[in-house]
């Protein structure tokens, strides 16, 4: 198998929608499909998802075609997903609860792959309010919150402003991957991974089409 | 320049968080920059700046480099960004709340590129009130709201069982580009531009990380 470091982000990315298609197709009872199947039923590249596929080793069988639910498994053990993983936010405003509603309510969409156990949020009236069944804390309750539960993922949805400061009370704090919201580049560290999903940066490519 | 097709949708993401940059020099009063400064300052590669923006033609003057206004204004305009882009929002849950809140509320972070003028969402309690200064609006205006407006952009950002629906009545509607946060994928249609935000991705591709 690959080593983390030689599978680009973009196949990550295509690995994680096969594995949404795959639950997809073991949930509707569906034992076999093929590359071609799968790129019919989910707008994919047959081409694409054989070349992928294969990288992990040979799965499809010639004529055949894949295995639904060993090829799921696989593909969860390579994305690191056979195991639950425990995340925090920090940020209890609307893309916060948004995330938090959507991986705690909404097993279905997630095979709880992962699972929210604290909200941080430092306006007086949001703590100790609930939110999705947990209580909103303080973030100077973050570093004894992730040594309590071993979260090691964390979910940044706080202003640009409080962005920086809050980011490095999550590493100090020993988080290890952060999915960052706010709107600003965060600086490296070599003790965390950084995901930033930018809003404005999606709008902006879409602008383009428009012109 | 390049034609729309021959550009690459990490080219256009680049572009964007270039475009990002020199506005935050501009505001700082800030006139002259170079692809080493780019770097420094927002963590990002010299090498790769300066191939991004050879494409547009050439803006660097060797051992001087770029003039942060004219060549913010020239990204600007590559990027279809000269005018403000109007836009809806079906779906006022959460996700559909945090945009109408960041794009029309905080102008300084969005230099009036795209304006929210109107979001839709069929929840009895929902019709009618105020969202942002929106009164929120049933998903049977959508198709003359497009229409009076002008609207080209719409953001989808409803729960996946409803998503392909409503996809089918923006498309309809007139929208021309759509941004969809339901973790659905929509099927191709000529007539529109998709660009999908899966936040199940992005966790998915940090949890790779902490195998």
């Amino acid at each position: 198998m690959p080593l983390a470091e030689e599978i680009s982000a973009h196949t990550l990315n295509r690995l994680s929608v096969y594995l949404r298609c795959l639950r997809q197709l073991e949930e509707a009872g569906i034992q076999q499909t093929s590359s071609q199947e799968l790129a019919r039923l989910f707008h994919l590249s047959a081409t694409q998802i054989r070349k992928d596929l294969t990288q992990f080793g040979e799965f499809g069988i010639r004529g055949v075609g894949y295995e639904v639910t060993p090829l799921k498994l696989r593909i969860e053990e390579v994305l690191g997903l056979g195991r639950e993983h425990l995340a925090v936010v920090v940020g209890g405003g609307n893309i916060g609860t948004a995330l938090v509603r959507f991986l705690n309510l909404n097993s279905s969409n997630n095979s709880s792959n992962f699972r929210i156990v604290a909200v941080f949020d430092n306006a007086p009236a949001k703590i100790g309010t609930l939110l999705a069944g947990l209580t909103i804390l303080p973030s100077s309750e973050l570093a004894a919150t992730v040594q309590a539960t071993g979260a090691a993922l964390g979910i940044l949805a706080v202003p640009a402003s409080a962005a920086q400061e809050n980011y490095e009370q999550m590493v100090a704090a020993g988080i290890r991957a952060i999915l960052n919201f706010a709107p600003v580049r965060l600086p490296n560290d070599p003790r965390v991974r950084v995901k930033s999903v930018d809003l404005l940066i999606f709008l902006e490519e879409l602008a383009f089409f428009l012109r």
